[in-house]
């Protein structure tokens, strides 16, 4: 686009005004201040933990600090856990999990492993502290029955005032988005893995 | 689940050993080895930016550098950009937007803020320093034509070999998502703002 007439400028102007109008009438609208929220990140795309850790990030820069449980990762290495230690004490990181349950193929063990994990969500839940946590592949372990998810979604919708929580993995219970505030799909539309190429450094892990 | 008797571990052992012959078949299928990936980040959900920043996040955990060019934000504050100064030089931002398009109700200027945008993110293409790039609303710029698709399709395909690219934006333009090697479209399930709740510090900027 390299020449706009007067004409053009002119209804640019006026259709962007108006857009402008509803949205200012949006923002008005609101009628609730702040609500620590129950956000859900679900679905089969990727992007559910990175979404969930760059709202951490956002939280880190308002000198918040977060929470962090993985209740499947936990025998691995990731690039952000790295990057979160830059932030010291701010980021309380608890990887609970023995790995993917097919890795560990012992139900017993798996079980023990959510409930530690839980343990220690529900102490983070309690520290006054904690601004925003993150119950990192949760609905893994709900979806295989590790946890009680009726305990579960009583002791998040109970949480305290203002404290944010995000829960990732794919098959979010029903029960649990009825108890969100907010839930985003993460749908894949294409993925490299379909195309051949392998998990790698700072995109997958 | 407290009482797990002998039968159901062994079936559960057995299920998981299946499913892990299935996963380890998945990851020796992959033929290519890493690749610079195009990320587009889609649709009406919320999380589209924050996942890229999450994923930059990652890339700077492995001692990496970052580059972000915002081609709409820009006038305002947000937590993610005071957190990313915590890694110095390695995060080269840049917000060249002048707010939303509704905010500026100028054409003219609304395209020379892309068109200088789309210049940072060459000159970021073609630092060698530069592991990852977010190119975060790119799409928006691309929907109200103020960038030359072909130029912008062209270049990213044209990017240098292990260069990561994330493009982020509603309504992703089908020929991006032709180039891309990764998309995920953001899809709202749930939304906080449909109940009353206002915008807040941490979870919207």
């Amino acid at each position: 686009m390299t020449d706009i007439d007067e004409a053009e400028a002119a209804r640019h102007r006026e259709k962007m005004k108006k857009r402008k109008e509803v949205q200012d009438a949006e923002v008005a609208s609101k009628a609730i201040a702040e609500k620590g929220l129950l956000i859900v990140h679900t679905g089969k795309g990727k992007g559910k933990t990175t979404a969930a850790f760059g709202l951490a990030l956002r939280m880190l820069g308002y000198g918040k600090t977060v929470g962090v449980v993985q209740f499947v990762k936990g025998a691995w290495h990731t690039g952000e856990r790295d990057a979160f230690a830059a932030f010291g004490d701010r980021v309380r990181w608890h990887s609970m999990g023995e790995g993917f349950t097919w890795e560990t193929q012992d139900l017993q063990r798996d079980v023990a492993a959510a409930e530690a994990a839980w343990a220690q969500a529900k102490a983070l839940m309690a520290d006054p502290d904690v601004a925003l946590l993150v119950l990192d592949e949760i609905n893994i372990a709900l979806r295989y029955d590790y946890l009680s998810l009726a305990d579960v979604v009583e002791t998040l919708r109970g949480r305290r005032a203002g404290l944010h929580v995000v829960a990732t993995g794919r098959n979010a219970k029903p029960e649990l988005i009825e108890a969100a505030d907010l839930v985003t799909e993460f749908e894949a539309v294409k993925h490299h893995f379909a195309a051949g190429v392998k998990a790698q450094e700072g995109i997958e892990f």
